[in-house]
């Protein structure tokens, strides 16, 4: 754990950020109320809608997974349809939790190369759903990622055509934004354009991987469609009796923009190494604009690496991909160092086979 | 916030324990793996099985409802019924989130004044239940809270006694112990004495009103139960991803008895504020075994203590009881000058009018 | 099975009625459309309003569980309580089918010793819930029955001052209809009397222990509250495909009156059988107004009709109430005589004691 | 709905069997026990054992969809993943039910052009669940149809094969036999072979498009995963309180072998049909082995023989496949003159435009 940091297996092995460990301490002092009649929280509230130049209603809770699947359960009854990438987070990583949160709810897949759900993609679906009444589950929401599970950002162009795709169906939108600092950091946008400006009904805005000990919010842009939220959340487990410690990490995050100069670091740093690698001849599977790097690689430098030390995962190789495929994720706590101590590892192993 | 602490509304309300925050601090160290692959959390297994003296599966949480729902949901099928206090947590304060987690069993609430179980209550029932066959939900579990929601304390016999009914009318037995430590304390037995040695199945051990910022332990006796644990806290949004900070809580409770000490504390305060209203004239509607005291006060007194700024709840008076009933919670950061204060309130009050 | 009904365990062991063989066979014809779109299902709609003298919707299910469950899930959300009396057979009889349909909401038992619920108990129970806040499921609807689990009819004053309390309160109100027909027949007033005009917002109406095979409906009177209805059902798979058979039966039902002659002949032998049993000095726990009798006996008595072939249920005695319990049931194709039996058999027995 | 049948739109647009309807009339004689506990629930028992020569469990439900449903509830932990085919009925056209009744498991669809699962299909997407641990839900069961979505059966190699796989990876097989008399009929095996001998753990046991008015059964040949069947099926309102008449259903199709003689009458009209389309140039999309053809026709003609009053169902085409394609469904009640009729309406058309 000392000297270079060798892990590139995900933003979340990355520790706490300094300014959030001083405002769990800050937050320290005396006995206040608790489940959120408390001054951070409320601190929270206000500095939300600022940040996204907004009415709105914010709602921390601890992890991306309850984040998203309460955000979803809040816009999908338990007949209904979520449309989402077959590979996205929501379908593939949580264990089915948006179908528990919503009482048995249909993921429905869509498939992309990059990630990103195009407007076209949603028509025939619903209109298969609509041809069969009864029969089929019912259209409700959209859950897309943003930045995307393959590292991809959409424009807010893309975002704005395709949320506006789905309203006119009939759907409602989730985002979800565990890496939102990141995208929005690439786009160069306000918050506000990168999320209810480009028709997003409901964000998942992710602190955790981005500095946070355990903190993410779900962001009703829409508050009609926050009415019964808080009581999803008590019934979840997910209120904290001592909210406090839950908000002042977020105000932390959101303050002085903590949340973009962290993304902003990662993702210079994704840049970086997916320059270096391809500077040495690898080939990326997507263009880098967040802080995740999809790299070829032969299976032999993947074994070199991990041999020095260096940890990252492999991911599942789309069709037509004879290589093996990487994912290599920076952090905001990573340094420039860190990431050219991986491309001389990688120098190291081609100067042995050459 | 300052000088003395005037709240007596919960344990909850407390701030964070220094020993705990240091825990945190110390946490914060470099990269580790996500989901529990941390060395905090391997310590957490080793400890929790030495405090408790036999082999356990101990997974942490961040509150007490989903430390309850998730044994609870481990127990008891969906078609299940719940045995428990009427007036309990699970019954009473979790907005369903047993019935939630369980997808749709049925708690089924009992009745005493004490807030305890007594062996005998089980027997009807359940014979009601068998009678029924499948008009009826199956009984499956029984929760009892230790220490209970009036304060009391069940004896160690008196908890062998009851799971021993409850087992062999095929119950399996989860203990709420949100306050487990100042049970104990009170008990002066140790943890396994008062645990799984008076067969209690599943634990959850409380230590967010006892000093940590968010941590509860979900803890398995007989681990076979605990199979699919892993797959309902992932489900559920209860797993974090950086869980190092939730063991590390968890840790810094158990290490050197923090816990016990805490409670301790707690637990003397309540005497000291116990005696005090009774030697002023007041009556207590249950005995003082923990580190909550239930009065009967003159609504006149009641409002008087308000308006000199202390806070605490009114509780449903029991039938037969004609004053109103105030519920004061004391909690391991207060000390004796600030029960001294309310108590100080109270003669204020009754100079006046006397 | 020849000669004398010995059986006065339930109006459900009763055979089908001749309207209702006649009315298959007639729907036996040739192919229709599946899933509704039949003639017969029309003219159950057209039928229904006609009976309801009002718009509404009407779905047909084969069961009673599952047209309460479907209809309280329409009433209430995951995180909602449903209010009903502690011996309600949605809350004792169904094994937890409301809160399966529902997703877990939670069903708060009112007492009282006749099955009815009166105006005044629901304010305290929501005035708590509503302090409560989060932390305490949301009052969503009411669910009464009529007749009643006891045999008793709310007149229709009763029932308006009922739901005029519910819904000042914010609570939906349904109606467990399941002797709905026994109640109107006892009541003698309108089918809209007894239902919507007295507040009753959806009306499981009930079939099958009237003469039907296997038929009850929902009844929407506020339409918009099925808006969903149909969705709900499919997914429980309760939509027959050859829905024709299913509404037929409940065309039958309400054709020329069949369900108001079923009840009033099963209404007229349970007073038959409760002034016989009177006058025997056998003493009887409520008013007889449907087809149900509650009566004191003896225990040897029992035992004695039992020996003679008799059929019939105990119950749980009330508090105070010393000798055993017994109900017994009349229903529509019983006759006299079969009444007249049962009373020679308690003749038979007192004899040979005296 | 006189003369000649023209709706090739599913199997249940049929009317009732005469033999069924007899057997109805013939259970309909006096009071017996209600919910099971009658001569003809016994019947089925002993009769079902017999047919499929092994001890089994047998449950009468009044659908398909419900059939499937508990059986996989059965089956599947709400945490469980099922596969099944992409296309299956569970999966496309039961709005979610086997999510419901798991509580939110997930269905997981596979891919193939004739509706068939090929056992190598399986160990990828289990060997990807594995490897995802706690954030993927786990691999449960296995659910295949027989006869397919595409009218194709799998011979007993090829279910034994499947089945064998499936084991191996620690999955339970249920079979969806909507159509399993079809299938049997077809491949001319007995249903023991058909079933558990070829790997079959739970059958949903179709009756309903075969002669029946509303009647399944779902089989268990493992009756230790029935064991809480009985709590399931009460809970979501599918066990009848007058269970004789679903019994008598069922005890009908099988006595006397009606269940096969309606499905050869079926199949050998689909064969006849399938012969004489392709007499007539047309092609089929799968070999016809039930009682479904899927046929490639002009859009042209597809009108045509809408205008001439045929009733039947686009198909969603495959890929590569450029004209629309139209399933036609037989049934037992039809004859080989409505077979003939059709053909006839084919030849029109083609006079008109040639």
């Amino acid at each position: 754990m000392s000297q270079s940091r060798r892990s590139f297996a995900s933003d979340n092995v990355a520790p706490v950020a300094p300014e959030v460990m001083a405002a769990l301490a800050e937050a320290n002092s005396g006995s206040v109320h608790s489940y959120g009649d408390d001054p951070w929280t409320a601190r929270l509230q206000t500095l939300a809608a600022e940040v996204f130049e907004c009415e709105l209603s914010i709602y921390p809770v601890a992890t991306g997974t309850s984040a998203n699947a309460l955000a979803l359960a809040s816009l999908t009854p338990p007949f209904g349809a979520v449309y989402c990438h077959a590979e996205s987070h929501v379908n593939s990583d949580e264990c089915g939790a948006p179908e528990f949160y919503s009482g048995g709810a249909k993921l429905i897949g869509l498939h992309s190369p990059d990630g990103k759900i195009s407007p076209g993609q949603l028509a025939a679906p619903i209109a298969h759903a609509r041809e069969m009444g009864v029969h089929h589950v019912l259209p409700a929401s959209l859950s897309l990622s943003q930045a995307t599970e393959w590292g991809t950002v959409y424009s807010c162009a893309e975002l704005a055509e395709l949320t506006h795709a789905a309203h006119e169906l009939g759907l409602r939108v989730h985002m979800d934004g565990a890496r939102f600092a990141n995208a929005i950091a690439h786009l160069g946008c306000t918050a506000a354009a990168g999320s209810w400006r480009s028709g997003v009904d409901v964000l998942s805005f992710g602190a955790t991987k981005n500095g946070a000990l355990a903190a993410e919010a779900v962001i009703f842009f829409r508050p009609e469609l926050a009415r019964e939220f808080e009581l999803r959340r008590k019934r979840a487990g997910h209120l904290w009796s001592k909210l406090r410690y839950l908000s002042a990490q977020l105000v932390a995050c959101l303050e002085n923009e903590l949340w973009l100069r962290n993304a902003r670091g990662a993702n210079a740093l994704a840049v970086r190494l997916a320059e270096g690698l391809q500077r040495r001849g690898l080939s990326l599977l997507q263009p880098v604009q967040a802080n995740e790097v999809f790299a070829a690689m032969p299976a032999a430098l993947i074994t070199a690496l991990h041999e020095q030390g260096f940890e990252f995962y492999q991911w599942p190789a789309p069709p037509g991909q004879l290589l093996p495929v990487v994912r290599l994720v920076t952090a905001y706590d990573m340094r420039a160092t860190d990431v050219d101590a991986l491309l001389a590892g990688v120098d190291a192993r081609q100067r042995t086979t050459s």
